[in-house]
């Protein structure tokens, strides 16, 4: 979902940008109106997230799987990483980075279904290593870090798909964020990297193709190969949208007390309950279920009916989830949270 | 550009899809209305383009640079491939292809600037290759394949990212086509490969990215990971707005009649000349100059505030080209004719 102010915007300006008679979906990606969009979703973003003028920001194809090949093909120089794994996507990102390097499974919430964070407070980390990967939300199991991993001197990578943006987040801890733009950005098809520029050299694995290099992009930034033009623009929308409204402090807080109206309800259910332990609970994903899976089968289908999408959790944990992404405003949970007091009322 | 029609239809449904109350910008690319989506495009294109049901239709990101690296990563197997070099792109895709395994030119047009297409009805391929990779179209030069390479039984491999859906093609005498989207098809950030079946598979070079593993791709149906959706949709808009307009064949016919217009009027001119040979012309691209670099500068500026964009050359060749892709109307030719001849009595 995206904001409805963004898709006005979007809307109105769709056949005509900026009175050039042209659609940015026909702009010319090395036009000076596309150059001005590029520059400006740049600049937007360094000042929502405070990004220091040593990490350079490249907006990229591919989604943020196929970061799980371009970071250790731009990263690894003693082919070593360490890995936090605490769901699907953390594995799949290790999974991927075996094909380049040696990976170490540093700490797993595996053995309880990723239903929770483990303590990373002291990883024990004993040898040298290219980084640490970890994925701070994980939409799947509705859980999320709340303390940035203890890794020392080492490179830290993150995986922030589904919350960048959604609260202020300290740039300097991490040697590289990378998230996929379709939770709290853009549309799907644009994945935004930030990158400390120490990190990005012309000495990347033999095998990295010139459109992943991170130094290809930057120098060319990120026009090294047509670029995906409307999904920048329209993360420069939000980018813009989130200025507007105060910023990611403004929205964290919205997104927190969304969170807590929804969790604070759950707890108090005697239907409903909570699937993520509570100290590791997602502010973005927040799964649930019934406690049967008949009964959630019949919340799917008659939330639908109600015109709520896509309650169903995923096929990996079963039971149900709501997501809380930016774009969807507190009276939207609310609505939710009355639709699950009517339905444990006659269930 | 895209057609006009596709653009208005895209508008008219941009907060609602199809009844379900939510844009394409927000559709989960797991839904069944994204599915339909998918699903049409494939069969849609599969129609237009008469591919034959042993042929693979993807939908990737990356564009078509992406594919430098994913066709020899997917497509190597004793590591040799030959190439036709007629252009920077063309010569791209063998520097990238070097990365894997050993390149062979078999020729090239660089003696000349890439001016023409070279004889390629006898390329005297003696040795194992595991294809020969071609750019049909060279945007940059203005030049066009006439006749498709003989190159015997080896898999041939073509970059049609500028001409793909401007003319009927031959499937079967290709193993893989891939093409950008942002020309004929739809909007940047979407690529299609068209692949042959028996070439697919889980043998490919270990270094390779996961959602650049054709078979994955081919197996989740273009949805290995999250694609990029809106392009997609707007490509389906294309495909059926040719199929509603008597599809490649009678867009051909249109397209040699805009370039003959045009080609025409230059080679009557006093003042304009093409640079591309005659033989080797491009029906999508048309490169001509006055002769004079500073009377060139004084035309594309000229012809801007005329309200013709982008008819300044590549900077590689200097001069002057004009675009003709399929969803510029022949009216809008015409136009730029009239405007030519004036600029020519002017000076």
């Amino acid at each position: 979902m995206l904001p409805r102010e963004v898709m006005q915007e979007v809307y109105n300006e769709f056949f005509d940008y900026k009175n050039s008679g042209l659609s940015v979906l026909e702009l010319n990606h090395r036009s000076i109106l596309f150059n001005e969009i590029v520059y400006e979703a740049k600049e937007d973003l360094r000042e929502l997230l405070n990004i220091p003028s040593n990490y350079s920001i490249i907006f990229l194809q591919g989604g943020a799987s196929l970061q799980f090949s371009a970071v250790p093909m731009n990263l690894m120089k003693i082919k070593k990483a360490g890995f936090i794994v605490t769901g699907h996507w953390a594995k799949r990102a290790m999974e991927e980075a075996a094909l380049y390097g040696e990976t170490i499974e540093l700490t797993s919430s595996g053995d309880r279904n990723y239903s929770y964070i483990p303590d990373c407070s002291n990883l024990g980390i004993s040898e040298e290593l290219d980084y640490v990967h970890y994925c701070e939300n994980n939409t799947i199991y509705g859980t999320q870090f709340k303390d940035i991993p203890n890794v020392g001197n080492v490179n830290l990578v993150c995986d922030m798909s589904s919350c960048l943006l959604s609260e202020p987040i300290d740039i300097e801890k991490y040697a590289l964020i990378y998230a996929g733009a379709q939770k709290n950005m853009g549309p799907a098809g644009t994945t935004v990297v930030i990158v400390r520029n120490d990190l990005v050299s012309d000495d990347v694995l033999t095998g990295t193709p010139f459109v992943m290099r991170y130094k290809k992009q930057i120098d060319n930034d990120s026009r090294y190969n047509t670029p995906p033009c409307y999904g920048i623009y329209m993360c420069g929308k939000v980018f813009k949208w989130l200025k507007r409204n105060g910023g990611v402090e403004t929205i964290h807080e919205i997104n927190k007390t969304k969170a807590e109206m929804l969790y604070d309800y759950i707890d108090n259910s005697k239907l409903f309950e909570g699937t993520a332990e509570i100290q590791s609970r997602s502010l973005m994903n927040v799964t649930f279920t019934t406690g049967d899976p008949n009964l959630d089968m019949v919340f799917v289908e008659d939330s639908k009916r109600q015109g709520f999408v896509s309650l169903k959790g995923h096929r990996f944990v079963g039971g149900l989830r709501a997501t809380l992404y930016n774009a969807i405003p507190k009276e939207q949970v609310a609505e939710l949270i009355d639709y699950m007091k009517k339905f444990e009322r006659n269930n």
